[in-house]
């Protein structure tokens, strides 16, 4: 591809900022040509504006080390510079939700990690594997807000990432899920940089996450959501109660999860391990750059999925799930794991552009 | 006390037997008399013993440094030297049955920390705090059995003993559990020494512990039985689902429970939450030794119970909670939080040696 | 003893001034009467002041919960508050010397953890067991700057104290040292709290520590000094050599040593053992209550100290030494190993206190 | 290259030899064709062989799933299977050297991550990028002892190449060391697996490792050495005195190195900086399939190396080295860091055997 869409990062500085760059390094399709964070970083070079907190173990990439930080929120500065952009620009949700707009306003399409936007029933919120098709709401937002090119989409929390396309690969079955209750148990990374303290991690665990509760109980609603005859609606018949706990891993969040079924139930555990194991979507029929070719892993042994060992199954992209088991008070129990900062972050937006841009959206 | 009694230790130099000779250091009523192992120790003095494996954070007491160490398998070391013993020998099921039977027909009563006859019906499975009356089966045991002053008790595995105090607090107001799900995040002493490798537990966690999920499913239902009218019944009308995990800290297991009550539902959070805090029992009205104050300790913060913080409540004792929540699933939801090598294994030993000392069974 | 001597803590809302609050819990010399901190803590209660920061595994006494914060930097709050503080104020060199000079010119004595005075040469720097004697300085520091009952005198930092014993014991029988290189292993916990982040302290270890090779290389010089005929004068004939690296341990620095004598050496590795076992100072000799019995603790085993097993010997107060060998490059090498919040923090400084009582300063 | 050197690895089941099977899955000469363990392996799949101690992160590679693991002490089993083998084969030191030998003499060079033979004399100990020209030993080890084609060759210990690389790039420039201060923080992987329990380093770290102080000191003054008309002597002008530690981490060991030198001394830091950036070798000149094309690392950054950060550079076949300052008490110090499993131990294996093949050895 000689010509590459022009990208731009919000939020470039900070822990998904940087993951951005270095996902993007070799992108076939997407080139990163703007990079946007506060006031105080703007004017700095990159290298200079993360020199105190670069965080990843992998060095800043060469290319972007002189790229003069733009101030994101002022968006004259990106006119011009970028095709789209990818916004982990942090602050309150109503500062969020006013550089997003404006940005979109001003024709630049908004890939989200933010929460702020996730309830606005026109924005969608994205698993590129499982509603793929709620894309098209970016039409009726379109019209909505007098949009032109510019819309808003945005990619939900990092904690449901880790059960939530196991689930569908069952309902996409007829398998619809009555009641689920989970526990999580979350890598330091998911909480950014400096983040959780060391003397917080060391011997211990936490057994709370700021809101991370209620972003988990909630926002499948949305994505198993059905947008139908121009409509949307959130999927009503499930209830999700959760507790998430922090522990001591850089990354890859682990999700116990007991799942009650609604009416059909499958016929046996390995009837549910074929359809995990076989699942493909649409990222996978289109062959977009990043999707995992197996979006589903089940691991047969049994003490997995492991953070160390299955955070990086098919680049960090993929599900890893395990110890499948009949649950005695719902129906069955597993275990799954993704890799937080990639999958349920920086690589599960990326694979949401490659979706956009396939459908011409980019 | 001028006549302390005479305590034996079998597989004393083992992870709970070390344990206990630090917790029997300065007890007021029982003092470590002989201390066992299998073949390969018995001979050397107790410091020889454990040279390579002593794994405790405080030192070995001098006093026992130089005591030599008998054979666990030969009853007849034992005779003499112990009015009683605590039982952590390792070996099979059959082994451990046959050496335990032993003493108890030598007349040398048996508090054990195996698993191997928690499931024999005519010995009981205490934790001192709930079923203090199934203390009386041993009547029962012994008619049966032939014994004089021997017998056999047994207390529960450690992954049960972060929450079933509080849920009996519960039943014991008459909100009785119909359900459980809880999921178990165990600290890495649990598995003795030299336990759980260090690099499963750098960066990483592991969804599977052998025989735990098993454990905590089963036991609680013989621990809320019934013993009526000479005879003993499991608690029948609750389910209990688990996932035990492991996770790097050293002592403290974390357990976070959704419950769903049977049919009487506590009126609102802070009567459970009064309930716990207000719960006292047997060890405590008789004010035994190692009883702490207060057995449940409702932490307030949102973010406790942390192991770190917590396992030392009570000198290790009490069981910590938090988090108490409704669930949308089942009825209410809390983690819970307990030392496991004290509360969950000698210590909790100690205490209902202490209460069985008290009703003359000692 | 019925009138306890009222103590204030600077900067009480940190990580020292908490252990500040802990161990002086129920001292029988000292009461805390008065907390202070920055103007932003100042007004609330300690409780609320602390709320999001209490990061002690203990939790706050009950006692001090209430407690209005005072603000550090108005010295009129503190009058008749309390008869001297112990700092551990936050902030840049010339604002803590300025708070710091502002109390001990109200005639209230400063007892600091701050580095800021530590090289003002009518300033002490005490390691009561190593240099008491220099407390005398304190008369010239009155006289030379007109102080009443006000002085300031300070403790040096946590990295050097866990070798500084015993390369003095040594000294006081004749075997001067002339070169030390050390490289330390130092605990999270020395960074305070939010301090270093977990991310970087998972599966990782950090070669670097602001500022702190440069003390761990000087301040020994000014500690080993001679108080002489009114003047004080650096030790001269030692060179120090320093890397400090931080590690995933909560509490206990850790110090690797090689030492190189002067002129006489000890005969044998046992001559130096012995001398360390049977090392007795000032705080020994007048009982203080802060005391260790034995201000040094030799390891024989091979795999000791550790900072899990030894940081908590004598209450946190003592240097556990072991691993004594020859050296081919220098003479001898041994690892110390010492708490640094306890001995190498709060409770040096609280010892110091101590000797500064019996000496009739406070 | 269509026919590819046939390769065995002895010890398959171990740590180290489960690493060999990964990094040579898609190496471009050699290509593993036979596998051998201790008897209690041999007949089983190497899947079963490997089942509950498989502890690499990456999953064991498919096409070795099914091969039936040999028994290494059979030498006959290995005969027409295998052109070379990699050893790695665990058991006491007479065992080791007995199967070494018998593969050398019946014609199968034996590539050795074993300490047996480090020490003898006609038995080259290899780090390509330092001591390429001892390979000839070889032909003396031939003639001695009757070998035809095998023979048997060593690489050093782990602990040592964190910094030898860089001591060696200022020899070769005439600045010889004549004593090395070295304290290292080495990781778990280095024990193997089960290795080092994890109870031993979670919120701790252990000051000795069995043996590896004694390694670091003595096996650099064989690399070291100079094969001269026919004949072999160690270095004898260089002293070193090393600590050895065990820390929290799972790869990666780190080295705080203090350096004086004989009598040349570079003229600045930075001069040493620009030897250790520009240093190439033999390995580099002949582009080796394994070799780092930056053999040297050196991280500007003041809290560089790190082990998550630095081990994976140029894959795991680069030393990091970072923070050279000046030492006081000898001339120069710094910190270095490499991959203990892959440069430390296989990695630097199979670098060795390229050489060897390019040589004609193999």
């Amino acid at each position: 591809m000689v010509n590459k869409i022009k990208v731009g990062i919000l939020g470039a500085t900070g822990a998904v900022g940087q993951n951005y760059t270095l996902l993007l390094e070799s992108h076939p399709w997407f080139e990163v040509t703007y990079l946007a964070a506060s006031a105080n970083s703007a004017g700095k070079t990159y290298k200079e504006a993360t020199k105190e907190k670069w965080f990843m173990d992998k060095d800043i990439p060469k290319r972007l080390e002189g790229f003069i930080v733009g101030d994101a929120s002022k968006i004259t500065d990106a006119l011009g510079k970028c095709d789209f952009v990818f916004s982990s620009y942090e602050g309150s949700k109503e500062d969020i939700q006013k550089t997003e707009i404006a940005y979109a306003t001003a024709g630049i399409p908004v890939i989200s990690n933010n929460s702020a936007y996730r309830w606005t029933s026109d924005v969608p919120m994205i698993i590129p594997e499982i509603n793929h098709e709620h894309i098209k709401i970016i039409d009726i937002q379109r019209k909505n807000r007098g949009f032109g090119k510019g819309f808003i989409i945005t990619k939900p929390n990092c904690s449901i990432q880790s059960y939530m396309t196991p689930v569908y690969a069952l309902m996409e079955k007829g398998y619809f899920p009555k009641s689920i209750i989970v526990s999580t148990e979350q890598a330091s990374s998911g909480a950014g940089y400096p983040g959780v303290p060391s003397m917080d991690l060391i011997d211990n665990t936490i057994p709370y996450i700021v809101g991370e509760a209620e972003k988990t109980e909630r926002e499948p609603l949305k994505i198993f959501g059905e947008f139908k005859n121009g409509k949307f609606q959130d999927y009503d018949k499930l209830k999700i109660s959760a507790t998430c706990t922090r522990v001591p891993v850089t990354n890859g969040h682990t999700a116990i999860v007991n799942l009650g079924f609604l009416d059909n139930k499958p016929s046996s555990l390995d009837e549910i391990i074929g359809i995990w194991n076989s699942f493909r979507s649409e990222p996978q029929r289109l062959k977009l750059p990043s999707a995992p070719v197996h979006p589903i892993i089940y691991r047969y042994e049994e003490n997995r999925p492991q953070p160390r060992k299955d955070r990086d199954a098919e680049k960090g992209m993929a599900v890893s799930v395990g110890r499948l088991r009949k649950c005695d008070v719902l129906d069955i129990k597993f275990v799954g794991l993704s890799h937080n900062t990639i999958r349920g972050a920086a690589g599960g937006a990326i694979l949401t552009a490659e979706l956009l841009k396939v459908q011409g959206y980019l």
